[in-house]
C-alpha cells in the first residue's frame, strides 16, 4: 500500500493469503459482448493468461445472467478455475421480469438469503467456492450481526474465502467489521479522476488507516472521460492529454489507470471491456511512470480549482 | 437487536440490567391533557397494566411543569414506582418566564448543574432514582471529561441508574463514551418512516455497531404522517395505507409502529399521546407482521425515488 | 482540557513532555511587519517576555522568507532558543517565482520531501530542533505510513520533538495516527466565532475525544471580527460588544479570544499581529471571566438563530 510511481507487478495481495490481479475484469456486460461460446473462452484464457485473473461478479449483473454464461465456458476446466480469483455479489433483490412477484427493488442482507443467493452462484459459476463475497450496497435495513452468522457458515463450508463489500461508507464498513471476525478485504466503490466522491467524504482515508485497499469501479466514469459530455469532463481529458503527451503515451486511458493504480490505497481499477486489446493496453498502464505533479494536474482539473 | 418479522414481547433490554418497555410514553404533553389528579392517575396505570411502563421526561418539559405534575399522582405509591422505569433529561436551560434573569437558551452540561437538575428531578418525580438520564441535546460547548464526573456522582449515589444521550452524533457520543466508563445506554432521536436523517448520516449503523438501542421521538412525524400537509407526506401515507389494506390492518399507525420496530437496531417508539386507546393500538402494532419488501415500499415512498 | 471560566496561566501543556504558551503568534506575515533587525529581535524577545512564547511558522510563509528572517535575528542566542517553542509545517509545494520549474501548487508528503523540508527549516531557523512539526493540510494523495517513516527518522535524529497536523478532519487524523506510534500533539484548524465549521462537522468532538487541543488559525477572522463586512460579522460584533459592555472590557477582540481559551477542547489561538501592544491585549484577555451564557450569546450571533 505505497504511493507506487513506477512499473507495478500483476500480481498484488488483498490480504496475506489473498493474490488476485492488479486489474479487475468485470463482468456485469458479459450479455452484451455477444460471444459465441468459443470467442468467450478464449477471450477469458487470454485476459488469464497476460495477468488479469481477477474476475468481478454480481449476481445480479445482466438480469441474473452473466454468472451462468461465465461458468457454461469456463466449467470442467480446474486448470483455468486454479489461476481465477472468482468475486461476486449479492443483497440486491431485483423486480425484473424474471422475478414477477417482486412489486419493487429492494435489497435483502439476512443469513438465509445471503446463503441461498451464493448457493445459486456457485451453480451458475459451475465452481466449488467464491474467492471474495461482497455485499452489493450498504441497506437502510442492515443487521451486521446476522451478516456475520451468515459469513461463518458460507466460510466454515468452504463456499466462500474471503468477504468484503461495496459502495460502503466508513461507518457501515465499521458496522459490519465489529461482528465479523475476518477482516474485510475490499470496498468496491466509485473512484475515477471524474468522481472524487471517496476522495472528499474521508471514505479513502479510513480505508488506508485500516489497510483495505479499493476496488473502483467506472475506473474512466463510464466513458465520460474517453468521449467527454460535461465541461468538467472536456477539463479532465484536456489535463490527460496534456500529461500523456509529456510522458510519450498515446493511450489516454493508460493515465487514467495508472491515475488510480499509483494511489497510496492501492486501488484495483475494475476494467468493463470485452475486448483484449483494451485489456492489454490497460495492462500496459502498469509501466507508466507519472509524477506527483502530474497527479494533482489531473486532480485539479477534476476539482476546477486550485488547491487550498 | 434482530430485525424483527413476527409478533414482540413488551419487555426488552437496553443493556443487561435494563429492562424497559417496547414502546415508551412520552410526557412532555403532559399539561396539555388537561387530566384531573385521578385520570391521570389512572391513565398512568392502566398504560402501565397494558405494558407501557417506561416513561420519557425532561426536567423541562412543559415549562419545566411536567415532571412535578406526574410526580405528584404517582407519590407515594411504591408498588407502581417498581413497575415503572423513568427516563429524564438536563442540559438545556430555558429562557422562559420562570427565568427571568435569562436572556437567552442555552446549554449547560457542566457538573455542577447537571447534578443540580437531577435533584430537581428527583423532587419533582417525588422518586429516589432516575432509571435513564439522558443529556438533551449536544453542545458546542461540552466537557465530556466533566459531564464523566457528574456521571459519576449520580451512579455512586443511587441517584441515576444509567446514562445516555439524546440527539448526538456519532463522535459527539463517541467523545462522550470516551471519559465515561459504563456504557451509553441510548441515543433519543428522530426517527420516522418521513424523518431519515439517522439512515443518511450513518448514526444508526454507528449504534448498531456499539449495540445502542435508539429511542425515536416523533414517530409519526408529529402528525405529519396522520395528516399530511406535504407531498412527501401524502406519497408516504398512501404506501402506509397500501401495505395496511395487504395486511388487513385497519391502523395506519399501526405499520408506522411497526416499520420502526422491527429495524435492526432495535428502535424504541417514543409514544406522544394522553389516550389509553391509542397507547392500545400502538401496542398492538407488536403483532403486526410486514415483510421485508413492505419494509422498502414504505422507505422508497420517503426517498420519492427507488433504491440504487 | 477544562472549560476554563476564570484567569488562566501563560504557560500549558500539549502533551506531558511538551509546554508552550497559551497563546502562540503566527509569523506568517513576518515579513509584512517591515521590521529592522533590532525591531525583529526586540519585537520577539518582548513576545517571549510577556510569556507568548510560541512561535508559529510554515516552510512557505512569505514565499519560503518568514522562516529565515526569523532565524537571522534569533540565532547565536541559546538562551532565547531555550525559552520558544517553534512550530513549523511542510507539504506544501508552491509554484511560485522561486520555483519556475513547478507548473501547479500541489502536496508531497514523501518521505524524503518531509525530511528535506525540516532540514531546510532548521537551516532557516539556525536551530537544531523543531519543537513540533505539522502537517500543513490533508492531501488526496496521502500515505500515512511512508509519513510515520519520515516521523520515526525525524525523533530518532532528534530534529523534530513532536508531530502534529494542520486542518484535517476526524477520518484524516485517525488515518495518521493509526502508523505513527507517539500521540500526534494538535490539529492546528480555523477556529473564530465567525468560523464555527469545526463545532458543526464534529472535528472538535473528535478532538476532545482523542485529548489532541486544537490550536486555532485566524480567530479573528482575519480582521472581519473587528472591522465587519457581512451581515454575521455585524451581528456578531454586537454580540460581543453588548459582552464587552457588560463586563467592563474596552478591547472587544479580548472577548474573542476568551471566546475562545474557555473552550472544553483547550484552543490555543494564534496570534497574527506584529504590534506588541496587540499580543499584550491578547494577553490580558486571559484574565476575563465571562459566563457560559455569554458564550452562547456570541455563539447564537454567529449562527443567526436560536439553539434547537
Amino acid at each position: 500500500m505505497n504511493g507506487n510511481f513506477g512499473p507495478m507487478e500483476m500480481k498484488t495481495k488483498l490480504v496475506s493469503h489473498l493474490e488476485i490481479s492488479r486489474l479487475v475484469l468485470g463482468i456485469w456486460r458479459l450479455i452484451d459482448w455477444n460471444k459465441t461460446h468459443q470467442e468467450l473462452l478464449s477471450f477469458i484464457k487470454e485476459s488469464v493468461e497476460i495477468g488479469v485473473t481477477t474476475f468481478d461478479h454480481a449476481d445480479i449483473y445482466g438480469n441474473h445472467e452473466c454468472e451462468a454464461a461465465f461458468g457454461k465456458v469456463t466449467k470442467n476446466n480446474s486448470l483455468l478455475r486454479d489461476q481465477m480469483q472468482l468475486v461476486t455479489k449479492c443483497g440486491i433483490k431485483l423486480n425484473t421480469n424474471k422475478f414477477p412477484e417482486r412489486k419493487l427493488k429492494y435489497y435483502d442482507y439476512s443469513a438465509s438469503y445471503i446463503i441461498s443467493q451464493v448457493e445459486q452462484s456457485l451453480k451458475n459459476l459451475q465452481t466449488d467456492y467464491i474467492d471474495v463475497l461482497l455485499l452489493h450496497r450498504p441497506s437502510p435495513f442492515f443487521n451486521p450481526e446476522e451478516v456475520a452468522k451468515a459469513f461463518d457458515q458460507l466460510k466454515s463450508s468452504g463456499k466462500v474465502n474471503h468477504f468484503g463489500v461495496s459502495n460502503f461508507l466508513p461507518l457501515q464498513l465499521e458496522s459490519l467489521q465489529a461482528f465479523v471476525e475476518e477482516p474485510l478485504v475490499t470496498n468496491q466503490i466509485e473512484i475515477s479522476a471524474y468522481s472524487l466522491e471517496h476522495f472528499e467524504n474521508q471514505n479513502l482515508d479510513y480505508l488506508i488507516s485500516k489497510k483495505i485497499r479499493p476496488m473502483a469501479w467506472s475506473p474512466l466514469a463510464g466513458g465520460e472521460l474517453l468521449t467527454p459530455k460535461t465541461e468538467k469532463g472536456t477539463r479532465l481529458i484536456q489535463a490527460v492529454e496534456a500529461v500523456a503527451q509529456e510522458l510519450g503515451v498515446t493511450q489516454t486511458e493508460q493515465i487514467l489507470y495508472q491515475w488510480l493504480l499509483m494511489h497510496p490505497s492501492g486501488i484495483i481499477p475494475i476494467l468493463g471491456t470485452g475486448k483484449i486489446e483494451r485489456i492489454k493496453t490497460a495492462v500496459d498502464s502498469l509501466n507508466i511512470q507519472m509524477s506527483l505533479a502530474h497527479w494533482f494536474q489531473i486532480y485539479n482539473a477534476s476539482t476546477g480549482k486550485e488547491l487550498p
